[in-house]
């Protein structure tokens, strides 16, 4: 079913999202508020972009170009939808492709990358009652980290970033994947859930041929241990509700 | 000077120390309690053990024979007087030596080695003002990551652990060359000042020959906003308290 949601109730943005697709998370609001939007970028590309929802939170914080990239046709729809609704035609515009065949067109073009990949290898915890189209968004059928590593290179500019939400347990893996594409991991955030929880989610900054050092940033704690929001998460959900 | 003194206040556990060598520090007293010991854990060895606070601290947890490697002589005299105070010279055993000696001599023989290395490399933040006896313990002069990761590799047994501190820094470098070294990174551990700052220091625990799979532990964090200890890290020094 179609509906029309609040952006977290972002001023004035709004969202389509179908309950059939995958709908926007947490992760994606978590990895467009940590990504480090330069003055002088100009051109942003968001791999995977489900119905846009880092492209329109990002519209809030920057003039440049982003174009949103989505595999599915669907959500690709209902993507733009929501661009015309915001009135935002002229700054964000959706590609219905695999990234795989639109980074060959766009050799060193892009200032940052963003991606909230799917999270799960092909198999591994697969849920029979999962449709297809949630599918695709969640296991590495269409594209794998490899593939949004090679993509991420061929379309970044020298110097230019990506910055990637991931499982934590994946960490190893991302890490080895992404220097060897040339993009060296730089600032690096855990997310716990509270302050006696393993990390599952990771941020990563990560910069086409950047020098050696690498930041471990403070950690996204989003629960006290009663359950409230701790004080940054709140924060971040205030700042996104504007 | 030397002096004789509490180990956070252990009950019945003194060690010697002396203010023209490398204290003993918080650092060696989170890897102590970190580090996991395995029933099954037979023999365990101390790299670069100081005035040997690791050993006296595990003394307490395990049977276990434990070696602490010293290249330092007159530090390895003081960790021996420790261990005679303590009366611990059945379970612990200085040796004075370089660990890449003393490994070629004991392959395969330990299940668990820990170490808290130097941290800086050579010219790294050096302190003019510090002893040469003091630079050796702090920076990269007489080992370096790689000799530690190599001569873990071939004293530990297959499927031991190494159990490491460092700077969280220097993260990239250490996963790779523990990788490299066949010593797979299983647990991460990082160490947070307060929630507020980047972490400075992390722990690892990798497993010779061990199968991919990465686990990143709950944070340590160490103080609250207003300064206080945080529970943790008071109910960690509560239990070296004893």
């Amino acid at each position: 079913m179609e509906r029309l949601n609040d952006v977290l109730g972002y001023k004035n943005l709004k969202i389509y999202q179908n309950s059939d697709y995958f709908s926007f998370s947490l992760d994606s609001i978590i990895l467009a508020n940590y990504a480090n939007v330069r003055l002088r970028d100009k051109q942003i590309v968001d791999f995977c972009t489900g119905n846009a929802v880092i492209p329109l939170i990002l519209s809030r914080r920057t003039k440049a170009k982003i174009y949103g990239i989505e595999i599915q046709n669907k959500l690709a729809e209902l993507a733009r939808k929501s661009v015309e609704y915001n009135k935002l035609n002229d700054q964000i515009e959706i590609v219905n492709e695999d990234i795989k065949d639109f980074s060959k067109k766009y050799i060193s073009k892009f200032d940052l990358v963003l991606c909230n990949p799917p999270y799960f290898k092909i198999n591994e915890r697969s849920s029979l009652n999962e449709s297809y189209e949630k599918k695709i968004a969640r296991h590495e059928i269409a594209i794998n980290l490899q593939d949004v590593c090679d993509c991420a290179k061929k379309v970044l500019k020298d110097n230019g970033n990506l910055c990637l939400v991931h499982r934590s347990d994946r960490l190893m893996e991302i890490l080895e994947v992404l220097r060897k594409n040339n993009l060296e991991p730089k600032k690096i955030k855990f997310v716990y859930e509270n302050i006696n929880k393993e990390s599952t989610l990771v941020l990563i900054e990560a910069q086409k041929l950047g020098k050696v050092g690498l930041k471990v940033d403070k950690p996204l704690i989003l629960y006290e241990l009663d359950g409230k929001l701790t004080e940054e998460y709140g924060r971040l959900q205030k700042e996104v509700l504007g």
